[in-house]
């Protein structure tokens, strides 16, 4: 792992994924399923749950970068812009330190941009990485 | 709202409400869903997305307190312990500080505690609060 | 369709039912989902909304008997007993009485029982029969 | 609690909401998950599944109004007009009686309306209010 390293993942979020959020989470904010109240609002219409978008980051470093093993330590996101339904979102994971190279801990740049390239979320992880035996050597 | 103002959200969270995380967000990391590779680790077993649990932070400040209008600036989450399948946990939504009085943006702590009460997740949010104008002098 | 006809409709309610409903629903009501609290209450432990368990009387009406083209007027629910995560109910729904043989408009004994084949719900629907005209002489 | 107390709960019905509702109710009436069958019907589209709808008059009930410890005791509805995938609909619930004050059992009436501001479901419910203790001077 190097530093400037990086993996994405990126998706259409639904109006089913809006609500299926809302669903396991208790969050029914109007600005989420309501569409008479939202489009009342700044917003205009009903936007994505800030938390199912910053969630697409713990994806990447749970999956991808660095993947199995990784121990989630610290995330902070600060949210920028609003995510409507079915806008397409890409998290953008990169390594930016080394905080403890024996304990392999490890920081990263994380954020979230819309289809026009605008930053929606940016933010840092920090996470450990006990990356399981059986995956050393391979992909896991 | 007054420094020390506080509301709660509380559930049990179940099997269904983890793969169905896994299922909107992408993140399949084994940690969450996968029994016989999760008991191989220091966890023992299948664990919650760190971020499902975060979110009913955003449940409590969206719906509750300070509820319909409120727009997310930051959130940040430390990780301190795991939270498993079937834990009940309860977010605390504290607030501890007016950033900006005219422009009605807010720090609250945020903490996350299991039926142990250990904090599982510690950290702090910021808002702004665009109440609307039928819920200024009502509970909406 | 002559009085004292009847059908039913009959599963085994999942902690993933009672989720997902709360999830559609909004009802996060702790009964339903947080252990810790419910085992405090006279229930012991978490209990099925009761509009879910009721309805399965519309599965019968809408499904099976009358069938497609069914149109609800009204529906009446009496909740007798509390019904569990993993309880098997069964809704028996019964034609009671022609109340307008032109209009097609028909009266419902409906009721729900658990294994032990003890009611936890009664009551009655009113219906208007619309049948298909494709469906008139076949099953739908 | 005293006569005429009022709370609410919204939401705009996504199609998924639909579609889930029938996937855990069985309740899979051509008129709710079949366009082509729908449209050839009087309602030309297709409903929303009417006990969905009443469902969130729990969620009122259940979560807000009386609040946590609420049981339902009786639920009357009267279908007025059909609703629509992607119609926002409010619930109503107002208390109309204190049937016995020793025995916390209380009625209200229970209406829908949709954002025309047309019923599309009126009746009344009745419970009993066992608040748990830790809420009765507080909100819970």
């Amino acid at each position: 792992m190097n530093i400037g390293d990086s993996a994405t993942f990126s998706k259409t979020i639904s109006e089913s994924d809006v609500y299926t959020f809302a669903g396991i989470t208790g969050d029914f904010n109007p600005l989420h399923v309501n569409e008479t109240k939202a489009k009342n609002t700044i917003f205009k219409s009903r936007i994505v749950h800030g938390m199912l978008v910053g969630s697409f980051i713990s994806t990447v470093l749970g999956t991808k970068f660095p993947g199995p093993g990784t121990i989630y330590l610290e995330q902070d996101l600060v949210y920028k812009k609003p995510v409507y339904i079915n806008d397409t979102v890409t998290a953008i994971v990169t390594l930016s330190e080394v905080i403890d190279a024996e304990k392999n801990i490890y920081k990263f740049d994380t954020i979230i941009v819309n289809d026009d390239n605008e930053k929606v979320i940016e933010g840092y992880a920090v996470v450990k990485v006990n990356r399981p035996k059986e995956c050393e050597n391979a992909s896991c």
